[in-house]
């Protein structure tokens, strides 16, 4: 099976056109077939506020009205999604911007309203794998932003992580496909406050012993079980660590497999 | 040669709502093989006013600057090409939402300072038909916004009606390709008080006695000009109308040939 990697960036590369320009220069080294996936960061709360749009939080989870969607819209489907396009084809990379709408990529359903009614967010139903490898196989570098639709035309709000590894698990059926999600750490530490301390493998067995020993904790869990997830649906292995992990020089990253 | 129908609509059919939705189901129904080009209209004017971004006209023409170009990207490649694709895809049209940087299918550069900077506003140079039919023949179809970029990682803003017609001019040597020009008239008129004195047909011939007859005046004579252009590099055929000419009920329209 030919490789392929799925590589998620969030605001922190996003808002700093430098840390910007150094990541999309790492992936466009990259060898092989690869898919971006970025997520907005703070860029549209800014222009939100700027259009006295109020951000609405209930117990301290954003809630996408009808307004706020349609600056996530314009601020990661067009601003951000259409620069590093056109920052990637100077680059020799022939990318290609996408929602989850476009050649209805990645279908969602509007999150049910339970205690808390988030609006318009996208909770991923469906991957078009083959449309998508349609346009892998055209040579083309797809650059997905953190939308999707509902198929009855609704665009929705969709968690830019959840994006990468669905889309890692659908394409997994056609390709031996890997995850790299970039943050600002080096990688799961085992000691929070030594930035160096990266867990450098971790796999079903040390994970179970690492959650008992109290390292992985709070915020890390639901992300680590994520990775698993993906695992266990076909993904052959998922990379946590800062845009350096891209160089084939660093090994200082969080590589996770089952 | 297989048969390319290249559709233009213009602000008039993306501000207003209904109109949008009854184009988009004419568009729809349109048998063969399409691309869709749609311009910004005064959306983009409106955000930029309560973003506090001035519009900067000089002898009445719109000066693009950083900030408004950021706006058009936000509008026309956001929220109005993605809300566009995602009704498309409703309606069962596999569509693909594109700026020229996407598979860098439009390049053009910046336009040079003369008398007046024109900012951030490119001329179309180089059209990637191939890369373009590489989606058509994937089935997907391309919805163009009026952005292109220089290649070195610079969005510009384009003219709609140029983009369609360099697009046309690029497929004809793929498709026995048409333009469709929908505007808020029902073709070119004859007697601009009366909507209904529509030219059926003009060609080379008919044209020159209309321009010396003072029949077509003022305006219309640059956007014809611009048709014939597009027929002398090998586009077949150009309709101008309303979008009620995609219907084969209708055949009031101008159709003009060489």
């Amino acid at each position: 099976m030919e490789k392929l990697s799925i590589i998620k960036i969030g605001g922190n590369i996003i808002e700093d056109e430098t840390s910007l320009n150094s990541f999309l220069e790492l992936f466009s080294k990259l060898e092989g077939k690869k898919i971006l996936v970025h997520g907005g960061g703070k860029r549209a709360t800014h222009i939100s506020s700027k259009l006295g749009i109020e951000s609405k939080l209930i117990n301290g989870r954003r809630i996408t009205d009808k307004e706020t969607l349609e600056v996530i819209t314009m601020v990661y489907g067009g601003l951000v999604n259409k620069n590093i396009v056109a920052k990637l084809q100077a680059l020799q990379i022939d990318a290609i911007g996408l929602t989850g709408a476009d050649i209805n990529s990645i279908q969602s359903e509007k999150r049910p309203v339970k205690e808390i009614d988030f609006g318009f967010v996208g909770d991923v139903k469906k991957v078009a794998s083959n449309s998508i490898d349609k346009l892998m196989k055209a040579d083309f570098t797809p650059v997905f932003c953190a939308i999707t639709h509902d198929g009855n035309g609704q665009l929705l709000n969709t968690n830019a992580d959840t994006i990468a590894s669905t889309i890692a698990v659908g394409m997994s059926k056609i390709y031996d496909t890997s995850i790299y999600y970039c943050f600002e750490l080096n990688g799961v530490l085992s000691d929070f406050n030594d930035k160096n301390s990266v867990i450098k493998q971790i796999d079903s067995k040390t994970y179970q012993k690492l959650l008992k020993d109290n390292i992985i904790t709070d915020g890390m869990i639901p992300k680590i079980d994520n990775c698993f997830d993906a695992l266990n649906n076909g993904v052959s292995k998922v990379h946590v660590g800062n845009t350096a992990m891209l160089t084939k020089e660093n090994e200082n990253f969080t590589t996770i497999t089952l």
